[in-house]
């Protein structure tokens, strides 16, 4: 199966000149779906991971069936306002302004081998900022992998604590 | 297996006098949140499903196990904004002001049965406009299913068109 197929080219969007990489036709096909869960379990199944940790929205949908094929506890990683207990928090600079991610503050154990996962690896901004975020908390980064990576954004320069993974590369 | 105990009770969260469900503890234990999927996986095999439809950013973290367990295609319902190709759009209102919820015009087809699912039934207001989306794409809902309902706020008064399911009532 080449996962490459799934992946819907979009001109234009969010803005002029940018061509986003849409992951729906996968989501729509549970067995392409299925697929990227597996060789993605299939690869870290041989690491040391003790959580696996992502960013909403998006990155929800591939670490929700990563975590359940791996077997390890889920950590989500949110806007401000969302995460209901007492949170470690992190602002952070995106092309136009800034973003901020949040993160419970039980929710990873220090020494921990956390992996960061997500649909996307473009700039890398968000999932600096996660990973930020995991060693503020006193946690490891085990990885960081990726459905799609953006590779002409050198996103994974941003992302050096730990090795980088994609299953499909543009 | 008794998923009440995964579930976290912060009081005043949002806003004073709410106490919040928090299922974060559930989503750190993969016994528990395999367990939630499965009983939920196990509760519509039976049932005609031609698709899972969830909400960002909590519903994805039901949807996404549960859409590869019943090899169902993934419906992603989005904020304004986020979905990249052309859509379908549905303003509703909540409390206080409105929000509004995006589906792609690809991902359903006339007469599919969906299931809509969500990690947690209040009100209703997503879930109905969600069920409007959907409906309006000239496809069916085969059910709602929610991890938690807060029964006390009369969410499924709204949601009128198939049977609602909750693994957990308070």
């Amino acid at each position: 199966m080449n996962l490459a197929d799934y992946i819907r080219d979009i001109p234009d969007f969010p803005k002029p000149g940018i061509l986003f990489k849409d992951i729906t036709p996968l989501l729509a096909s549970p067995q392409a779906f299925g697929h990227a869960v597996d060789q993605m379990a299939a690869h870290y199944e041989s690491h040391a991971i003790d959580a696996i940790a992502a960013a909403e929205a998006r990155g929800f949908l591939i670490a929700a069936p990563l975590a359940l094929r791996l077997n390890k506890p889920l950590v989500p990683l949110r806007k401000p306002g969302k995460l209901p207990y007492r949170t470690y928090s992190l602002k952070y600079d995106l092309e136009y302004g800034s973003a901020e991610l949040q993160m419970h503050i039980d929710s990873v154990t220090p020494g921990a081998r956390v992996l960061l996962v997500d649909d996307l690896l473009a700039t890398g901004g968000t999932m600096a900022a996660g990973a930020q975020l995991i060693q503020q908390a006193g946690a490891n980064i085990a990885g960081f992998g990726f459905l799609v990576e953006l590779a002409f954004l050198n996103g994974r320069e941003r992302l050096p604590q730990a090795a980088v993974y994609s299953l499909l590369t543009y």
